[in-house]
Order: structure tokens, then sequence, then C-alpha cells
């Protein structure tokens, strides 16, 4: 799938209608094939998610048809699966539980604005290219966030699985607490569908394949028998619950009666107030959203030599998330793992995704009124099972060992996320890495460097054998120059200065510069002029073009003029030597 | 003044005592110069300044007596003349005005804590390493919010000059609208003490030293008898004003009584409230205070040669605010124009301090008294003319020509102090230049290099004629490598190696890479292994020490191998011919 092949220009904003005019047979029975896979494991996914949000399960089904669709026109990535997605859905409960308080209209109806809202703060960052403030979140505090709001969702589902009930605006340790006081009203029936649900698909993943490889099976179709494995247990359990009338007879907690079809579009959400209420957790979800949706949708594009443009996939994700409003929905974003099973499922085009959409929509049109006797325990299952995979310990202890910096903002993420809410969690963990960063930028290190053997490369005095000049002292500045760490290394120079005797000529390598602000240019000329008050020279070596560029016409160049800007370290040396001669 | 000469360990912590050890007589009376000049300019500002904080002009000498003994105890600069300065003096009544209200005692009190307070928190800024913070004030900023106290200070003193009453908590805005619409209560008399000492003033400065020097006289004869303007002008419109009786016969506000010595020690401040509620303007008293102190220090320690330690300065004025708020006495912080005057009037050693600080000593026992009838126009002039040396548009000029966004921030922080306050005015630009410098380094620059002629220097191909080989890609990175540009850097470098159809070698220059975080771990070793699947190498040369420290042992460099990872770029090409053979 080669980029920039014939067709009209405006096609190429429209990467699905380009393919689908170059497309051959076989890519379309490939993409009709993975879109049947993803579905499979998207409409279980959506009916749990849209429980996990606190809407009724049929907003998972609305919010996998247009969306879908819209996406798969927008948006620059070829695999990436847009749906429900579990983070996601535990921030609207969030927001939704203090904002709607019992009220289930009023709670649908913040569910759609939060849809709106997030759709046109993405559209906004598009439209004002501030698309590198979703940047802010590093990736430990996004795995931070990921793992701690999975062990919170876990949690959440804990009373579902139990059917102990729980107060819904508990956090982490009032939902523990309200298990262990409440634990006498554990149901057992529901305590079995959830424990049969849970070790039915672990069971699928690992072991399963395993066996059906060794059973002689192809790797990649045991892995797909496994994905069937949530829409089975759905159909299994809807006909046991049905059949023993689990709900009557035990009190099982079952989905009850999802109604058919999909909604007529409706721009009634905008008569709601609330929506300065939830710009912030609106906010949130939109970054969120959208960094996760990127970051899938770059690492499957590198690996089949494509680009993603991550101003296009504001604009994708904000319509699809407008439309997701006005068809009736809760927010989407693009699914790791669907993502995943659609490009291992052979996904080319997003036509897979548009039959993804189409498989959905026949599910709510014709089967959403078979389920009415679906355990909730069993989409509890579901849940817990595929957020467990986001808990990952592993890359705590990578970033630790790494960077302790990175790695206690990674555990204050986690820990803020499970004490004080996934808002505060990530806004602590955003915070810290900031911090973390302004005080690295703001202590640079300066070393003193000299010229390794004969070649024209020069590295630090403590660390490297090389050789030095008498009355010379070279100098590099490693870290952008701007105010924070000005003075200090204004301090720095200054001292290695005074301990080298006042050299005759100081020369500044600015291999490591890649921006001087005025803070730093004050320092360099305050530098130049004291260094010629007491008869010293200072150079500049090795700046980088766009900080030459910016240099020209300062006093500070003015001042040294040419014969004292050098190409390199190693040209400054012989220019040296040929100024004193 | 050498470093490191005999005499106890201890001695090198207080300099003025290893001074004195070895100190000459000549130094001696040269400092007792410099400290009697230096006095002649700090009494009459002393109690200009005090009435600028809203504060009986007693408090002003007192800040300049105590405190500036033990700042020449503990200070590491030699030549940093302490006392009352204008901007904290502006602050101090900014933060005390909705404080007291028409409370004197509350008032005077409400002072005291803001230099404990501010003394306080230098101090905890010692003990925690958190000298760094203040940092965050960049040079434009900074240049802004002086330009900007500046200028409001100006508006404050018009209603001194004119004796038209202005309600003490207007802004610049309610200030002119009430000079204004109370032009009709103008006062002659006070007006032209006002006037005639501002031209005075101002003719004591260039005007007379041309004159004098014209005459005959040396040139810094000429400045010293300049700077004795403020001392003469105070001591004959007090003349002046008492024998015409100036303020029972027109109404001309006076300074009045004024008591006589110095107040005992006192803690009692300590038993008041509002506290908390001065924390905030005391933390920017504290930050504005020391960066202008420590900015003077460094630029006329380094003309001598000497060191000055941040460290040890924000010890030094933390425990001389501290001593300021017990000796009775407003915030104190080093003056720029002060220390010129005690540097070019040739102290040598915290001696002059000394000096100067006996001369109010003896001005409050003896003299205070005489001073009851000194017009307070006068002191308004000397406000003035003190303060019109600190506004600075050329700074202005300067910083919007060489860096818009510098310059930007630069004139919203003055727009900010004139429009909403001193605090508000700060913390604006403060703000403005963190996100400036955020949005910079999160677009990183990076260049494609080649060799530059046969020297073994790697330049951009874009500027540069440069040497190329084929299948092999040689990019450099030109900034710290961190989340907020992990993604940018992530899809410019995998665009780039798409352009080049997947060279066979991409070797990345990290002489611009001064730290790579987690994020930017996991964007290299995604790199690393994206390439490897498609049958690249990735190639790293030119790491800089500290870098390569932290990268060792992680799954990127046991990938990479030693092989893969170069001392130079030029090293790299021939590796690589070597890695192809």
């Amino acid at each position: 799938v080669a980029e920039g092949t014939s067709g009209p220009g405006w096609l190429k904003h429209f990467p699905l209608l380009a393919d689908l005019r170059r497309g051959s047979a076989r890519d379309l029975a490939q993409d009709g094939l993975a879109g049947t896979v993803t579905a499979i494991l998207l409409i279980p996914q959506a009916l749990a998610y849209a429980l996990l949000a606190g809407l009724p399960p049929e907003v998972g089904l609305y919010a996998s048809v247009l969306p879908v669709i819209v996406y798969a026109l927008l948006g620059s990535s070829r695999v990436l699966a847009v749906g429900p997605v579990a983070v996601a859905a535990v921030m609207v409960s969030a927001a939704l539980i203090p904002y709607a308080g019992n009220d289930p209209a009023r709670y649908l109806s913040g569910a759609l604005i939060l849809s709106a809202l997030s759709g046109a703060l993405l559209l906004a960052m598009a439209a004002l290219k501030l698309g590198w403030l979703t940047h802010f979140i590093s990736h430990p505090v996004l795995s931070g966030f990921t793992t701690g709001a999975a062990l919170y969702i876990v949690a959440t589902q804990l009373s579902g699985l139990t059917g102990i009930p729980v107060p819904r605006e508990a956090g982490t340790e009032g939902i523990l607490a309200a298990l262990f006081t409440g634990h006498g009203r554990l149901n057992l029936q529901t305590l079995s569908f959830g424990l049969g649900a849970m070790l039915l698909l672990f069971a699928a993943r690992a072991p399963l394949t395993r066996l059906l490889t060794r059973l002689g099976l192809q790797r990649e179709t045991a892995g797909s028998i496994g994905r069937t494995a949530p829409l089975l247990l759905v159909i299994t359990s809807t006909v046991l619950s049905a059949s023993f009338d689990a709900h009557g007879r035990w009190g099982v907690a079952v989905v009850g009666a999802i109604p058919h079809g999909l909604p007529a579009l409706s721009l009634h959400f905008l008569n709601e107030d609330g929506w300065l209420r939830l710009l912030a957790p609106a906010a949130m979800i939109a970054i969120i959203g959208y960094v996760e949706s990127i970051s899938v949708a770059k690492a499957l594009a590198f690996r089949r030599q494509e680009k993603v443009d991550p101003d296009r996939e504001l604009l994708a994700l904000g319509s699809t998330n407008v439309i997701a409003a006005i068809a009736g929905a809760m927010p989407v974003a693009g699914g790791f793992a669907r993502s995943m099973v659609n490009y291992e499922a052979g996904a080319r085009t997003q036509l897979a995704a548009v039959v993804t959409a189409l498989w959905v929509a026949l599910a709510a049109l014709l089967f959403t009124g078979l389920l009415a006797a679906l355990p909730k325990a069993v989409l509890a299952a579901i849940i817990v099972v595929a957020v467990w995979q986001l808990v990952d310990f592993a890359s705590l202890r990578h970033s630790w060992r790494y960077d302790r910096g990175d790695g206690a903002a990674q555990a204050a993420t986690i820990a803020g996320v499970l004490a004080h809410g996934v808002e505060t969690g990530l806004m602590i963990g955003a915070g810290l890495s900031l911090l973390l960063f302004l005080y690295r930028t703001s202590r640079p290190h300066i070393a003193v460097v000299g010229q390794v053997g004969d070649s024209e490369h020069f590295r630090n005095v403590l660390r490297h054998e090389v050789r030095t000049w008498p009355d010379l002292l070279l100098m590099r500045i490693d870290e952008t120059l701007y105010f924070a760490n000005a003075p200090r290394v204004e301090s720095e120079l200054q001292a290695h200065i005074v301990e080298a005797r006042q050299p005759k000529d100081v020369v500044l390598v600015m291999s490591g510069v890649a921006y001087i602000d005025t803070s730093g240019l004050d320092v360099l000329e305050a530098l130049a002029t004291a260094l010629h008050q007491n008869g010293s020279r200072l150079h500049l070596a090795e700046v980088k073009g766009p900080v030459m560029d910016r240099l020209a016409g300062t006093d500070l160049l003015t001042a040294l003029g040419p014969q004292q800007v050098h190409l390199s370290a190693h040209r400054a040396i012989a220019a040296i030597g040929a100024l004193r001669k």
C-alpha cells in the first residue's frame, strides 16, 4: 500500500476511499475476515464497557456503529479499531456519578455531553495545532494511570461478581470496606456465574492456544478460536441463566430488556445544562483517549511502513466523538487490544472497521432482545479479564530502575488514582513529571573538554584521555540555554574560568545547545564583556544552524566577529593558534 | 584577595572575618570611605522606601543597621549593599493595604511578619536546596516586572508630589483617575518642593558630573559630589520647610516626629495572626529580593575574580530578613544602584557595609528629631528619581528583537503589573515564559546530517555541502529526549526513515541529547526493535557521558551491543563500512 499513487487530490484526505480505489479483491476478503473477528471481540466488550460506565448496555453498541464508520472514513490509521474503551468508560462513570446522582436520564445525557465535549476539544486542538499538549502525559504516567485505573476497575466489578451491594460513588477503599462489611449478602449463584466466566476467559487465552497447537492446529487458528470465547460465553451464560430463571429464582442480576435497533440521530443533549461542569473530565477523557489511540496507531503504522498524521488523528477522533454524541453513544477511542486483534487478523484498510460496524448494527437490530437474561456478573468477568492485561507492574520496575524520578511519578500516579480517583491521579502524575523535567533542565551538565587522541573529536577531560592546551579552556554546555538554567550556567562557567586562572581563550562548545533564549543570551553577552575587560577572548564552536540564525545580528556575535565563531572545536583550536601568532 | 589563604577552617564561612584577618590598613581606609559614601546614599533612600512601603520613615533606618551588619558577617559577596529596596517596598505595600486596612499597628506588625516569613522561606530554600526555584524568573520577566513596578511606583508618588489625595488601595488606573478628578486640590507649595527636588536630583546626575569635570575635577570626584545630592537635599529642604512653617502655613505634608534611636529587639510580631495570608506575598518578596541580590552580587564578584555561592546567599539573605523582623524593620535585599556605588567607591570587603550601618545608626540616634519638617514631597521625588532608572524599555525592544516569545512575556509582565498589581503581573510573566519553554522543547529540531568536506564534522544536509552514503541515514536529535517531545521525535524519525526507503543502517547522532527519560528510552527501544524486524540496524553516536551511564544495562544497549554504539559519527561510518563487508 504505497503512498502517493494516482487518483484525484482530495482522495488523499480519505485514506479509506483511496485504498478502496486501488484495493484488490484479496484485500477486501482479508478485511472482511478481520472485521468479523474484531466484531466478535467488540460486541461483548461494548456491552460490558457500557455497564462499566454506568450506562445501559445498548449505549456500548451504539458507540460501535456510526462512530466506527466515521473514523474509518476520516482516520489516517489503517488498522486502529475504534469503540468504547475501559479506561474512558471508568472516567465517564467517575464524572457522571457526582453530576447526575440517581437520575438515569440526566446520567445518559451527561454521557452524550462528555462525548460531544471531548470531541469538540479534540477538534479545537486540531484547529489550534495544540496536539502537543497531549504530549505532557509521559509514558510512565500513562502506564501508571492505566494500571491504577485497571486496578480500580477490577475493584468496581467485585460487586457485580459477588452480588454484594456497594455504593456507586465509593472509591477503592470504600468498595473494599463495603465488600468486607457486606460479605453476608454474597450471592453464590452470581459468584458462580462470575468466577466461571473468569476461569473460562482466562483459560481461553494462553492455555487454550497451547492446547490447540499441541493438538496440531496452527498457532493463528488456535488464537482465533480463543478470541471467540467472550461471544460464546455471552451466548451460553444467557441460555443457562434463562433456562434456570437465575434472576427470578436466585436474584442473579441480569442485563434486562435491551431495546432493539439503533436510536435516531438527535441533538437533544444540546439543551442540557452542566456543560461547564463536565469540561474538565471531558478534557481528560479526550486527552487519554487520544494518547492511547495515537500510540497504538503509530506503532502499527510503522510496522507497515506507513505514517500516521497526529493532527489528522485529532480531527478524526474529534469528529468521531461528536458523532458518538449525536448517535446517542458514550465517548470512544482506539482500543489497544482490539487494534492488535484487528491487525493480526489481517486488516489492511479501514474497510475492516466498516465490516465490524455492520456486524454490531446487525447484532443491535436482531439479537439484543435475546440478551435480557445475560447475567451482569458475566459482563463483569469480561471487564476484569480485559483490564487485567492493563495492569503492568513490570513497567513500574523498568521505570524505577532506569530513572528514579520517572518511577516515583509512575508510582504516585497509581497511588493517586487508587486513593483519589482517576482525574486527580492523572493530574498528580502529570504535575510531578513536569516538575521533575524542570528541575533537571535547571541544572545542566557542563564539561571541560579536550581532544580525543588525534581525532577531531572533543570529550570530557574527566572521562576520556584527552589533550588540552595551556591558557585555553574548552567547555561544552549540555543543555538548551534558557532562563531556568542561565544563572547556574553562568555560575559554573565563571567558576571554571576562575579555577583555570583566567585563560587567554575560552571556547564554548555549543553542540548540546538547541536553543538560547534571551536570558541565555544575556549570560553569554555578560561573559564575553567580562572576559574582554580582563583581556581574554570568548569563542563559540559547533553552534547549531537554528541557534546561529537567531544569534546573527546580536551584540554578542558582532562583538565576537567571525574570528571567534568556529564550525567545530577542532577548527577553533587551529584558529586560536593562528590568532596567537 | 585570594581564596584559601591561612586561618582556621571555620573562618572560610565568614568571609568578612577572614578578610579582616589578612586586611591591610589601606583596605580598611578604603572600606571606610566606601561605607561612608554608601551611607550618604542610603539614609535618604531608607526614609523614602519606608514611606513607599506605607511605613513610618524610621522603619527604613532600622532596616539599614542590624540587617546590614548580619549580612556583612554571613554573605559571600564582598560588595553587595543590603537595605530597603524600592521594588520590595512596593510589594510590601501591595500586600499590607488589603491585610491591615486602616490599622497602623497591624500594618507595622504585618511588615515584620513579611520580613520574618520571607527570611524563613529563604532559609528553607537554603536547607532544602531549592534555590533553583528562583531561576524560573527569566531575565525578560524580571526586567518587565521591574519596569512595571517602577512605573507603578512613580504613579503612587504622584499624590505625594502634588498633594492631591489618592485612595491608598488604588491601582495604576485608579491613581490616574483620582489625580484627574482631584486636580482642583493641587497644593502648589507641595508641588514646588516636589518638582524642585526632582530637578535638583536629575541635575545632580550626568549634568553636574559633566559640569564639574569640565571645571577640571576628576570624573570620580565629580561623581562623588553628585551622590551627596540626596542628603544635601534632605537637609536643605527640611531647613526651608521648617523656617517657612510649610506644614502649618500651606498644608505641605511633612514627615513629622521620628522617634530617636533604635528599637529594642522584639519577637512580639510572632503573636500576630495572618501569617498564612501573607505567605504568598512573602514568597514573592523573597524570590524577587533574592534574584535581584544574587545577580548584582554575581556580576560584581566576577569582575573581581571572586565567586559568590548562591546557596550561601540564600542563607545570608534569609538570616538577614529574619533579623530585620526582630529589629522591627521591613524586608531587605541587595540594591543594584547602591551596590554599584559601594563597589565604585572602592569597597573591598563587607567592612564597608559595617561602616554604612554605623553611620545610619548614628543618624537614627542623633538627627532624626531634626527631620520633622522634611516635606514628604521631597522623599517622593527621591523615590521617583531612584526608580526612574529601573524603567527599561530598551530591554523590551532587545528581547522582542531577539525572541518574539520572550518579548511578549516581558510586555505581558509590564502590562500585568500595571493593570493587576505586582503579584499577578509577576505570575503572568513567569507562567507565560514557562509555557513558552515547554512549547519549544516539545518540538525539537531533528536534522539529517552528512560529513563536512574531509573533516570529521557532521552537519545538516540542508545547510551545508556534505557527503552522504547510500542506504545509510544519519540523524541528529537537537534536544533532551523527554516525554513532551518523545511522540514528535518518534514521528519525525519514522518519517525520515520511511522517506529514505528503510536504509540498512540508521545512525542517531546524540550530541544534542543531554538527557533521556523513560519515555525517550521507550521511543528508542521501539525504534531499534522495529528496525531490527525490518532487517535494518540502529546505531548511536556521540552519546554524552551522563546519558551513557544511564543507558548502560538497559535493553536498548544490550540489543545494540558495542558494535552499534560509537564515540563519534565519524567512527560510526568507519564501523558501518566494516560491518557491511
